[in-house]
């Protein structure tokens, strides 16, 4: 066999070369005289015509996914996919596969139910829709932090290990952590409002960990979480203003980069126009009642309807996918978010709206100490089991806000996936801690 | 004051004008009639003169630390730090601070000991060494993703909370999961072996745990895992070779950007040449034996001694800071480790040692699924608990190696510092969960 391997993606390039390709058998398709194979690397699919008996019969009683290697000479043929195939081919096995896959990964279109999918992710993330949409989300993850990078945001590392619950909440993992307990960091929002103290603008790409004992199609126990704070800000606008151009960079990077994966998968990803329109949360309920017939002047909080709705009308009424809701009220925010100017009852928060649902949560902090040590009081919070966090309070703190967005979640809402476990690489929930 | 903020590394470019900077007073010297004010933000340290009684007298009673901003004019002087201060200034608190700091920020060394300091570190990491030391840490995880990236492989992020040991060893961390029991996985092996599978080449950045009841100055209990593998290699050389391309590119990366960090710290990354030396493990153990006078060829493994003395060989021998030593005993490798063509002891494994230490560790994986059940059997695991994992070997695996290096460590070998827990953003040990 020639010496150098070439990818599948590079080898339409080569017409009339000779070349070596190595990955998975994933289609062979026998017609008498002439056979079809279809060879899956780790970046695409490409066609080889096997016609010599010999070479065919190296393949006998294999399987797909068996590991092989295929010599040939790249030939431009209009009826092949892509415009080009492998012709007078050599095979090589490199590791032959003989057992019966649980279900076909040759096929268009994934077969199995979710549970037995996920049952078998090891070998079912192999389908070329599920490389597409994992291949979306490493791209999400680089976009993001490129961004950011480039704006003088500092990335950081935080543990993931707590001494005490960030928020105060419930749904927290305990560890048995030598002589004491330890908890799975929900966020790492009090310690990147620390890191504002030292860098001014953050941002960590890292697993959280949520113990919702919630069997949902939105709910999931360890996502990855996309987060950012930056300080010197005059309110949480300034955030809205760095989210809406994070937001647009990664949408323009998948565009660019993984034309290919979403064209595959079938999808759009979402356009945005020069800004992102915004309502404050009593007029969403305003728009809601009007437009809707809903009234829900009472609820603290809006419900995915409510946001399915405003998603509506952002479209009819601006001809946007992507909305802002801003200024929640105070009961449904954390201690931490800083009281909207004049509207006491009311916050300088935000989340962000996409094909109706929430992608993105953020608002401005708190970064008076005094402020603080008040909130954390009215909270019921003891300010002795933050200790650390309000010593970068006590020390002088700028106002500052930040966001924080799910990866999964934004990948799920890109390709339109049902259920988050199909846009989780091997999601963890209340049932599920394998493989 | 004029409304575009500047940053501190901005302005030693605006000579003669007029501009608004942001930050943390870092230190202000009186002088009698002339005051040096240096403020800090999260980019670098610039130096203000402040004249005017009245602006001077904002700062009345105002300790370091206080949140200000300064408007004046940029003025070449030779005298000032960069060669540039800020005349005719304006003085604006934004958050003052009255409070004595634990220890002091704005002298050159930092004085307390490093229990005073981590107790303090959300304050204590604002001093401009510690700044820059994290700084740094940014940069090897950006440079680490940028030049995989480019090569073809694909961003993961793989479960934390797992449902078995991952490479059945012990110090291992235990989570009440709901009805269950999950453990917090030590590393992301099997799942980026997996995903060879899927992708033929990956990467993961993210935490890993280790309950390691030691209290030393090299072990710690969380740190930042820099993960790779690659599929369709010939051997452990073909991962050595991405390696030693990766660790280059950091090196050159923190070279050409962190430049002022690395000045700052008075230290210098590692020189890389054309390639790295190499050693068997066997080879090394008689260069320690002729060269340092000690016999440990009955020893499976190499002691910390042993890999400074390796070190220093390879310095005089080759000029090299780095050196890889190869082919360890079986013993001393999990399970999953190819052993040495023709040589059934040995394993086609590597350490790479850099300055006296070992700063990643890797090899060629076995990949054939009939000889992984066989090791697995030899090391005392049960296949039951590894179905996921097994799976993706029962449906094709090609060849395939990789390597995991421990961000911190790398950033502890490159600035010299004698204890993990000082490049460790905020570190998690037996005795510390907090801050």
């Amino acid at each position: 066999m020639t010496s150098q391997r070439v990818r599948t993606t590079q080898t339409k390039r080569l017409v009339g070369q000779r070349v070596r390709m190595a990955g998975w058998l994933h289609r062979l398709r026998r017609m008498g005289g002439i056979n079809f194979l279809v060879l899956r690397d780790g970046f695409g699919l490409f066609q080889a015509v096997i016609g010599d008996v010999d070479e065919l019969g190296k393949l006998h009683g294999l399987g797909p996914e068996s590991v092989i290697e295929v010599e040939g000479t790249v030939v431009a043929e209009a009826q092949a996919p892509d415009g080009v195939e492998l012709h007078d081919c050599r095979v090589a096995v490199v590791t032959p596969v003989t057992e019966v896959l649980p279900f076909e990964l040759n096929k268009r279109v994934l077969k199995p139910t979710l549970d037995v999918f996920l049952d078998h992710a090891p070998v079912g993330l192999r389908h070329p829709h599920k490389q597409a949409t994992f291949r979306l989300f490493g791209g999400i993850l680089a976009a993001f932090r490129e961004y950011l990078s480039g704006q003088g945001f500092a990335e950081i590392q935080t543990p993931k290990l707590v001494g005490t619950a960030t928020e105060g909440g419930a749904n927290i993992f305990s560890v048995g952590y030598f002589q004491q307990r330890a908890y799975l960091a929900q966020s790492p929002q009090l310690y990147k409002q620390i890191m504002v103290g030292v860098f001014e603008r953050v941002f960590e790409t890292g697993p959280v960990f949520r113990a919702e004992p919630h069997d949902t199609t939105r709910h999931i126990n360890q996502y990855t979480s996309l987060d950012a704070e930056m300080g010197f800000i005059r309110d949480h606008t300034d955030v809205m203003g760095v989210l809406t151009a994070v937001v647009r960079h990664i949408f323009d990077a998948l565009r660019e980069r993984y034309a290919g994966d979403l064209a595959l998968l079938g999808v759009k990803v979402p356009a945005i126009g020069d800004s992102i329109p915004s309502v404050r949360f009593r007029e969403a309920q305003r728009i809601i009642l009007e437009q809707f017939g809903e009234d829900c002047h009472q609820e603290p909080d809006l419900a995915p309807q409510h946001e399915r709705w405003l998603c509506q009308w952002a479209q009819e009424k601006h001809g946007s996918e992507l909305l802002f809701v801003t200024h929640y009220p105070v009961a449904k925010r954390p201690f931490y978010t800083m009281p909207a100017a004049g509207d006491p009852e009311h916050t300088h928060s935000f989340d962000l709206l996409c094909r109706g649902t929430e992608i993105v949560t953020g608002g401005q902090r708190v970064h008076n100490y005094q402020q603080l040590l008040e909130h954390m009081q009215r909270w019921g919070l003891s300010a002795d089991a933050f200790g650390g966090y309000l010593e970068a309070f006590r020390y002088g703190m700028p106002p500052h806000g930040g966001f924080g967005m799910g990866a999964e979640r934004l990948l799920q809402m890109i390709v339109g996936a049902s259920n988050l476990r199909e846009t989780t690489l091997f999601p963890r929930d209340m049932k599920r801690l394998m493989p």
